[in-house]
């Protein structure tokens, strides 16, 4: 029998294995997270339990993989796993021991506890659980039924960005993936204030522009084809619910940094434009050395020999965060140009690479 | 007081401007109609009622034009005419002389006999009246309160392709406007067929593309931004509801002609790629003469001269229909090439150039 | 015979039409200007001359204008005007009033002077004429025979954008039409400059995004197809040449103002996101009618109410400048949003403005 | 020491890994070889050559891989093997086994000869060795230096389409890999040939759609986004040279097949809607089966249940031709629909098949 990971005494030595569920496997995340696990090398003896809606199968209560996701059907006659209705007694009778939620954040708020009590290991893929201060988590509306437990795991709930929080990834039980746009400002930021490069009072502009995946599977007015194709648009000014993460995991004020989302007209795929000034005249090598020697031991970062800048057609369909810079003549104005795809870095490959590290194993493992 | 048309004695002389309502004006359709309405030369002195939903401005009833077609906005302060909740008095008090109906089918097949009655002529770009044969016609499931005298307008209801009934549309009361799939065809075939050059039982096929438009402005699965883009999908095989069309305005039965749509990853336009068998040997010179001596006073058809064939980008936002063909070195099998705008020659468009024709008016006025 | 602008005692009455040529119709802004042109209701009696490279033609030294633009053709069997190959004699034998160069910088540079000689006014769509500060202008290379006689030109040409310059624009001889960012960004900041609301040191930065047809007609590597499908990539960071018209026009250093255009995957309109530091503490109100209020003549810009902002799908194939923001809580972090098509506003469209403004016409004859 | 292939006893025993390299690996078909061999499970110890254009690196020869495809780079600082400018001594001194040729034909043509007097294998992805036919091969315009040795080694060359041709390409020194469009085609009718379910007298009706990758990496007026993108056009009709594959493959004259390509505004895939008649009226049930029998050991095939049919986002990205059909009533007028990936199966997806069989390993290897 597979060896399998030890919740309690966590990644002290990689597991052979690991028995996986995603919960909300119909969604765009819940796809991708399929694709990756089903090729995961790790997980070829230990294929993850697939958990949806399954409302046109309501008899069986089964359904096809490939009747939701029709681009990950196998040929040769062979067939993926099934999707099954969910009930909580499925994760138990399973043995589940990690389970992906990609599912809304007020239902990942409410299952994660019931799931954690079980002696299940979390990464949740909502916004639910990403932010410690309660302010800047009111805009999720979330209600807990248990307030002071669900205080206690929130405060126990590890930030997934593998890059700051390896670590604590690592022995975490629940890992709050984080936002698509947030790992792309986040990472373009941390390695210039860690370094205390930036004079952050004089305001951090994040001008970010996404494709459509990241508005969901939905069928809306902004959504349909007309209204996005041959377009672009500025939406949630001043007001983006991922800006929260931006002000927690690079500690900043709401008046240092100013976050503007726009609507691509491309199915996937982040860029972030970030103007940045620095608190010191500096050079476009020191700019270099200091993203550099941050992500040294950080495989799904690229960065850009200046002046060369990432574009999305070098990171759609991988995990790489590419990230270039840009700095003026005068040494202070820097811009900053970071690149990735949201469904995976921005989401699902995200999820594997943390659970990669909380499974003990090399990070980069079934991302490439 | 202006001279208007007279509904009895059609066209006869041309009217100086006519009093125009539009019903349904927010959707795809509704919006170019109102675009072109509001240009019109002839109309500049008795601007279009615009009727519509106006659920979110219950209270008033009313709702500015802009708001449901942003991009009509004008500039300088000027504001545009109103879109007012329909009933069906409105017409009676602004003594509306010709209406359009952008109606759902079985909306305008309820609609259309009522304001008949009050005098009003009716052009209806719905499939509701294009079809003779109530066999054709079963596909719309349409439901007439008085069958008798619903069959009685049917018969009188004038098929609004001017190239081929351009004297029966001056004096309808009751137009139907042409499916746009089916206007691609009808008269990239009729020159043809016309002249008896088809081997007409050997099957002609007929292979459509259409862009996202012709799907309406509803939010489904289908015009979802990630299901369309970057992609091309078949579908209503053996099955699509402009056949019907086809098949009585050629003159065929349904063994003769075989239509298959597709899905293209763009706002607008139709290409049909249509494969013909000749009866006898021809030149590509008896081919071409064909078309131009058929279209010879259609101003809003134009002929390549082949080996040129027409695209998409140049019919895109234009009321034309461009044709070509191929014609293969054994002279017997043909392929035609036919496009337009389906929100245009497809659509409103050509509802213009009926409104033209109804008028005793140049059918290009305002079309260009 | 119909009376002509006298290029002396300008616009003082306006004209009944005037004589115009368009110098290198083949790219898209001469196709733009020729499609304008052509339907402007001042120019029917007066149709322009269209000079272009003919190569193809070479025997006749003429060309159908519908071979280079084919989406122009005419149906009914109507032709287009030829186009000719330039020679300067006809512009001397046609006595041409007006003419629009839409030709590459350094050769408007060097036809400019020769034309304007022959008492032709001159609109010129390059970057050639629009800085008046030496060092700006370097960045086009540009070459002059007399630099003392192209000095005083230069002196003499005025920046086109009529928001700004309406007067002078009337009265010119040499108008130096605006580059396509440069409008967008100068219209949806000199209002609020003009006011002294704008923290200038603290610093503006335009981030700009653009459709592929402002990279011009050659196939290169960047106007490929795959290129630039489902991608976004930045840009001339700190070294667009547009850079200078913001200085120059806003009366800005450059360290004020910064400016990151972007490649977006559409044909064909601009959104630029532009980021502002207030003075003092202001309230939505008092910004929306500092821009009210400087653009209440103005028919080409359209002012969207807070927090309305504008996008792309609504200015395509318009003359709109869209102009709308948001206003951050802290009252002092202004974001602003302006659209505009780069072919029409951005090149041709403006163009044919200017020469309204020339001849004493209404501004927006011709645009709508 | 790993143990290789042996090319003249052929795949009778697998072999461990095998040498190779990839000449011409600039273009799309090179980028997404260098891709597949990277990944490939069986070439982990011998990673491939890759041969190019390395001009402007000229002093050295050399240019790092990700220079010419950045989509392929590494994280964590890691490189990818340099493209080295061809010299034919390279391929001896590297004691290369397998070839993959992305040249152009003529190229194809020219070097293949020699390199496999040198014993090593050739998997040649242009048109160069398709065609037996002579009359067929003319539209490439080939110049054979010693036109017997090229006859010989032509009629030695193996269609690769494992598919159809397994065992002989198992066995091949010289295997011709189909082109895209012919592959989506011959695929989809073999079967129902084969099983002589065809009226081929009437005339078999191939209309096809690709995406804009499969007119090469040339900046050409075709490949300028502004010309591709939000159109369609037909071109090459009875004239395209992927057509003279499709009649020696199927047995088939020029009469009894008609092929049409259109130019889809998308980055990569094909759909083809094939017309057929049949033979004898038939049932869904006997179609399908038809298609499930023959292709019963064929991996990378994927047969849709009826009515269902493929789309072009289900196959992007993967090496699968997936195929449906729809049955008229009548039992006799069938369309089937067939879609591919036109860089995979349609180019190096299908060469890395060929190795694999060439190889003895199991034809899906590595294209998962």
């Amino acid at each position: 029998m597979a060896e399998h990971i030890n919740t309690t005494n966590t990644a002290k030595q990689p597991a052979a294995t690991v028995r996986t569920a995603v919960a909300g496997v119909g969604g765009y995340s819940g796809g991708e997270l399929a694709r990756l696990l089903l090729a995961h090398p790790r997980l070829q003896t230990t294929p993850p339990l697939f958990l949806g809606r399954v409302a046109d199968e309501a008899s069986s209560g089964r359904v096809p993989l490939e009747r939701l996701h029709p681009q990950l059907a196998l040929g040769g006659g062979k067939t993926l796993p099934e999707v099954v209705a969910f009930t909580p007694q499925l994760i138990r009778d399973a043995d589940i021991e990690l389970v992906f939620l990609a599912l809304p954040h007020e239902t990942s708020r409410g299952w994660a506890p019931e799931w954690l009590d079980l002696g299940v290991r979390v990464i949740d893929l909502s916004g639910a659980w990403r932010l410690q201060d309660a302010a800047n988590r009111a805009v999720y509306k979330l209600h807990d039924v248990d307030p002071a437990k669900a205080a206690l795991l929130q405060s126990e709930a590890v930030f997934g960005a593998p890059e700051l929080h390896r670590e604590a990834i690592a022995n975490a039980r629940l890992v709050a993936n984080p936002g698509c746009y947030s790992t792309s400002i986040i990472l373009a930021l941390a390695p210039l204030l860690h370094s205390g490069l930036v004079d952050v009072d004089h305001g951090i502009i994040c001008d970010s522009k996404s494709g459509v995946s990241g508005a969901g599977k939905k069928a809306t007015e902004k959504t349909h084809f007309m209204y996005a194709a041959d377009n672009l648009s500025a939406y949630s000014v001043f007001g983006h619910r991922h800006t929260g993460e931006m002000l927690e995991q690079l500690d900043l004020t709401a008046g240092q940094i100013q976050f503007t989302p726009h609507l691509l007209p491309i199915p996937r795929g982040i860029l972030s434009t970030i103007y940045v000034r620095l608190a010191e005249v500096a050079t476009p090598e020191k700019i270099e050395s200091c993203f550099r020697d941050f992500y040294q031991s950080s495989p799904m970062v690229r960065i850009h020999q200046t002046p060369n800048l990432p574009q999305i057609q070098h990171i759609v369909r991988t995990n790489y965060c590419d990230i270039g810079f840009n700095l003026a003549p005068d040494g202070k104005r820097l811009v900053i140009v970071s690149c990735l795809d949201n469904l995976l870095k921005g989401a699902s490959g995200q999820a594997v690479q943390n659970m990669n590290l909380m499974c003990g194993w090399n990070e980069e493992e079934g991302l490439q």
